[in-house]
């Protein structure tokens, strides 16, 4: 592993590092943000997964999370969202390829080589920050925006025992009923749908995956949320499962950092009282 | 005036603007947050000057101000810190010319013609803000990030009636001797160095100007700080000047907007209790 930054910032450090990934076959870059702590603490860490188009570096410029972090005691470990580079495949459009890997692991080509992000994020990374950063691997939480509120909510139903918190930010909660899932999963798994349902929340809960809770937070003004998100799919679906689910509809909030950032504290308070 | 972008942020609204300004000869782009208030209401303003290389969207997506500003009910403008376009000069290096405006009005070729920010941020876009937003302008502070810094201070102390209270991060205060200043200035204003004192803020005491009280934030870890920005020739000044400073010196903190960001809070507090 390698250092790429170090900054002080809200009583804690904000590093960017990079590190050649077994699963990706790449370089990978993450950031983690680590709040100031006594010797030989460890903290409970909070994973964020960034949405389509993103890097490490969105959520760390604009997220606004390091100083309810730093208050909370948390660590937040924030991934790339796909392998990249010149070798590595890409799509000329923003929701394919490079910067849009939906944190699966793909079976078709040209994809299967690199875009591993499921096996990145639920095995290869975890063991280096839990080698790398004071954290304690028996209180995690995690979540993320768009699809990366698609990612960690599938991720945290596929692994209940690693998570004790999952929450959401306008995430994509049913990849098989929106344009982006069709293209996405259909060029990254093939047309099977069946192989699908693991990489959709709203499936995930209806094959019997649970969580002890969720919160979400969705703008009204979001651009893709009629067509892209439909967040009464989850609520539909956690109802029937009995999941609790709080789901805020946030009035003339839209899709950005602007959004997230006003909610970013609240979804943290959330972590660190399960965690 | 148009509008760039508007986004919804932390109860209150993000937007950002352009004009085509007569002080500069170009179109002008900032940034305006307007927390939400009680219809009719006019709310103090807050100026924020950035700077070197930044525009008004380094302190928009970086700077966390607006949690505080909206529990605060201040209004953030955050201005351009040069003219830019291909008709309008430049430098090679990132301190001169595009992105380096000095808060001047600049005398010597070829820069007279566009470089007039000292005009456009204490007359020209004063008069649109208060044509345009619900902005009290009896009550208006203003604070500003290294060359921000410089220009923060320098026009609060030629404008005392104006502002009513001024703070800066890591501000450059002696651009007389410092090598950012001997360039910039020197470039935009000519050889007499006598022109340089009203934009020196250490001049500008020396020579009589006062505030009521000053507070600065500055990291120990500052890559500027020997060189450049000299916090100590400020102290030095306002102590034989009798002008209250408050000067933190935060241990290990650096020149960038993990800095700002973790002491803008407290900058916003300090404007809000004089405003």
């Amino acid at each position: 592993m390698e250092t790429v930054s170090i900054n002080r910032s809200h009583a804690g450090t904000q590093g960017v590092y990079s590190h050649a990934s077994s699963a990706t076959g790449t370089d990978m870059t993450f950031a983690v943000y680590v709040p100031d702590h006594e010797e030989g603490a460890k903290l409970p860490v909070l994973w964020y997964l960034s949405g389509l188009t993103c890097t490490h570096a969105n959520v760390m410029e604009k997220g606004e999370y390091r100083r309810a972090a730093s208050e909370l005691g948390l660590i937040i470990v924030a991934p790339d969202t796909s392998p990249r580079g010149e070798a590595v495949p890409d799509d000329e459009a923003y929701d394919m390829g490079q910067g849009a890997g939906f944190y699966l692991d793909a079976t078709e080509q040209p994809w299967s080589r690199h875009f591993r992000m499921r096996t990145y994020i639920e095995q290869e990374l975890p063991e280096l920050i839990a080698s790398e950063f004071p954290v304690d691997m028996n209180r995690q939480g995690i979540f993320g925006h768009s699809m990366g509120g698609h990612g960690a909510l599938t991720i945290a139903l596929r692994n209940p025992d690693r998570f004790k918190s999952v929450s959401a930010f306008s995430p994509v909660v049913a990849p098989l009923q929106c344009p982006w899932g069709e293209k996405a999963l259909g060029g990254y798994l093939g047309n099977d749908r069946s192989a699908w349902r693991e990489y959709d929340t709203c499936a995930l809960i209806e094959d019997g995956a649970r969580v002890t809770d969720i919160l979400v937070d969705q703008g009204t003004s979001d651009q893709f949320l009629e067509e892209q998100l439909k967040p009464q799919l989850l609520a539909e679906a956690c109802e029937k499962a009995g999941i609790p689910l709080t789901l805020n509809m946030r009035e003339g909030y839209d899709h950005s950092y602007y959004f997230i950032s006003t909610f970013m504290a609240d979804h943290l308070r959330w972590h660190a009282e399960r965690l």
